[in-house]
C-alpha cells in the first residue's frame, strides 16, 4: 500500500464575477486524506475541465448542484486506485468517477467505473468515451435526427463535444459545417473532414457566411455557444428542421439578461424543434454510446484532440481558458 | 337551379404595411360566376378571418402561399350548393372549404366537404370542428403532451383554437391559467373553467402574476401571442416542460425584428421541448380529430363563443379586429 502524507487541493474561494479569475480559487496543501472504510484511495492522474461547471460555481441553484464558496472543486476524473480497502478493486486498477480536485482523494467504490488501459487511453473516460463523448453521441442522434444529406451547423465545433458531433455527423452522410473562433481551429475542422467552417471572429456576417457554407439550408444545430451565430442559424434553418441545446457557453458568465433575436416566429413558420438537454437522461444508455463511439474510434472513423494543462496547480487556468477559446478538443489537467 | 348574376367579392389592393386598414381592401360587385364544369355554384353563407391570413397577404412568401395585391381574398368558408354540374352534391347541400370571399362562387367539388347542419351548426365547420379545433386538438396534445395534474398556459386564451386547448386541458385534468387582454375575456375564461385567468393589458409584472397562478411551475405552454409573456412563461417552466408555437400574432403587423429574451438558456437548463408547428402535419388524422371534439361537444365539455360580423362588407373590419383584440371565440362573417 502507498502511503501518503502529502497532497494538494484546489478550493473555490470567491463565487466568479462574470469571467472567472485565478483568484476565485486557492490550491493549497492539505491532510492527505486516508482510504475510506469499504472503498478506495486514489492518486488522481487527470481531471476534467468543463463549460457546465460554470453553472456549479454561479453562487445559486441551476441544473446542476452548486459548489459553496469554500469547497473544493470536483469535476470528472481519472485515477490510479493506491489503496483499496474494497474487494472489487485492486491497487494499480485504473478508474474514473467524479471527485475533488485533490492529488489524492478517498472515494466510495460505488461511485466510480473500472476503465480499461489497454483499449484506449484513459484520458479518453473524461473525453470522447466519457461525458462529452456521450452529450455529442445522444444529443446529436437523439435530438437533431440526422439523415443522411442533411446538414449540420455545430458550434463549439473545435471542443470535446463539437468535434465529436461533427464526425458523427459525417459517418451519418450529412453536410457538415462548424463554427469555431481561430484560424487554426478552423483549419483542424476542416482537417477532420468538415465541409466548411466558420470563424466567428472574422466571418462576418454570419448570416452571409452560413447560407454560402450551407446551399441546401440548414436541418440540424447542434449548439453550445448561443448568442447572435444561434439568431443567424435559426433564420437560415429548413421546415421541420431540429436544434439541440447542448451550452450556451457565450452567455455563461453574463450577469445580465440574454437580449437578441426572439426566436420563434421562426420557430412557428418553419415549424422548428428546439430542444435542450442535460446528458444525464440517457445514463441508462451511455453502455451502448461507449461501445458504438469505441467502435468508430477503432475504425479510425472518429478522432480526437487533447489540451493538457499540467500539474494541480493550473487547474483553474485550464478552467478560465474554456471560456478565452484557447482549447482544442477536450481540455484535461495531468497531475 | 338558382341564377343570379349578381354577386360582391373583397380584394385585397395594398399590401397592409404594419396593421392593416380597410383601404388595404376594396368590397366591389363583378359579374356572378357560373356553375363550373363538374363543379358547384356556392352561395357563401360564412367565412372565416384568422390570423394566419396576415402571412398571405404580407407581400412575401411564408408558410402560406401569398394572396396577390389585385385578387380575391380567399379563408375557409361556409356555404350552400345553389347549383350542381356533380353527382356528389346536390342543390341545398351545405359544404366547407377554401375559396374566394364572395357572394356567390364556382368551386371544385374534389376541394369542398359535405356538413351534416343536423350535428352540429355549419359556423362549427369554421371553428370548433374546424380548422382552429383540430389546430387546439392535435397542436396541444401532440406536443405539449399534457399529463394530468400538469399545469398550462395558453395565451390567446379566449380565441377559438386557445379555448378550446384551455377545455381540453381541462377536460385531460390539467391546472388550466389563460392569458387575455380585456375583464370581459377574463371572465369568459373562468366561466369556461379555467383555473387562472391573466389580463395581459393590466396584470403586471408578467412573471409575479403567474408565479401565484402556477404555485407548482408551468410544464405546458400553448403560444398564440409571443412577446413579453413569453419571455415571463419560459422563465417559469419545469424542468422537461414542451411549448407548442401555434401563434406569434404580437408581432404579426411588425416590421422590425423581434427583440426580446433569447430563450435558450432557459430552455438548456430546463431541457425544454419547443415546437412550431402548422396543423396541415395532422391532416389525414382530421376525422379522429373532429371525432373527438364532436364527442366533447356533444357531452357538453366544450363549449364554443362566436364573434359574428354580418354582411360581406364587414370582412375587412373582422379581420382587422384580430389584432385589436376585438373578438371572443371564432370570429366570422356571416353573408
Amino acid at each position: 500500500m502507498i502511503m501518503t502524507d502529502q497532497s494538494r487541493r484546489v478550493r473555490l474561494v470567491a463565487v466568479p464575477e462574470g469571467l472567472p479569475k485565478e483568484t476565485d480559487f486557492l490550491v493549497e496543501e492539505h491532510a492527505a486524506p486516508e482510504c475510506p472504510l469499504d472503498g478506495l484511495l486514489v492518486k488522481t492522474r487527470y481531471l476534467s475541465v468543463d463549460p457546465y461547471l460554470r453553472g456549479r460555481i454561479a453562487g445559486k441553484k441551476t441544473y446542476v448542484d452548486p459548489i459553496p464558496v469554500g469547497n473544493v472543486m470536483e469535476s470528472g476524473c481519472v485515477g490510479e486506485v493506491v489503496a483499496s480497502r474494497n474487494g472489487e478493486f485492486r491497487v494499480g486498477e485504473m478508474v474514473a468517477g467524479l471527485w475533488a480536485w485533490q492529488d489524492y482523494v478517498g472515494v466510495d467504490a460505488g461511485k466510480v467505473q473500472r476503465i480499461d488501459a489497454a483499449e484506449a487511453p484513459v484520458s479518453t473516460a473524461l473525453g470522447i468515451l466519457g461525458m462529452p463523448g456521450m452529450t455529442a453521441y445522444f444529443g446529436f442522434t437523439e435530438l437533431c435526427l440526422p439523415k443522411a444529406g442533411e446538414t449540420l451547423v455545430v458550434s463549439g465545433a473545435a471542443g470535446a463535444v463539437g468535434s465529436a458531433v461533427g464526425q458523427i455527423a459525417k459517418i451519418l452522410g450529412c453536410h457538415v459545417v462548424g463554427v469555431a473562433g481561430t484560424a487554426e481551429k478552423v483549419a483542424y475542422l476542416k482537417s477532420l473532414g468538415f465541409d466548411g467552417a466558420v470563424n466567428y471572429r472574422t466571418d462576418k456576417p454570419y448570416g452571409e457566411t452560413l447560407a454560402a457554407l450551407c446551399p441546401n439550408g440548414i436541418d440540424c444545430y447542434f449548439d453550445n455557444v448561443g448568442g447572435e451565430m444561434t439568431d443567424a442559424v435559426l433564420g437560415l434553418m429548413n421546415t421541420r428542421g431540429r436544434v439541440a441545446v447542448c451550452g450556451q457557453i457565450a452567455s455563461y458568465n453574463d450577469r445580465k439578461e440574454d437580449i437578441g433575436h426572439r426566436p420563434y416566429t421562426d420557430i412557428l413558420v418553419k415549424q422548428l424543434r428546439v430542444e435542450g438537454f442535460i446528458v444525464s437522461r440517457w445514463g441508462a444508455r451511455f453502455p451502448e454510446g461507449r461501445k458504438q463511439m469505441a467502435a468508430w474510434l477503432k475504425a479510425g472513423l472518429l478522432r480526437y484532440e487533447e489540451t493538457v494543462y499540467k500539474g494541480l496547480e493550473s487547474a483553474p487556468r485550464a478552467f478560465i481558458g474554456l471560456f478565452a477559446g484557447e482549447n482544442t478538443g477536450k481540455a484535461l489537467v495531468e497531475l
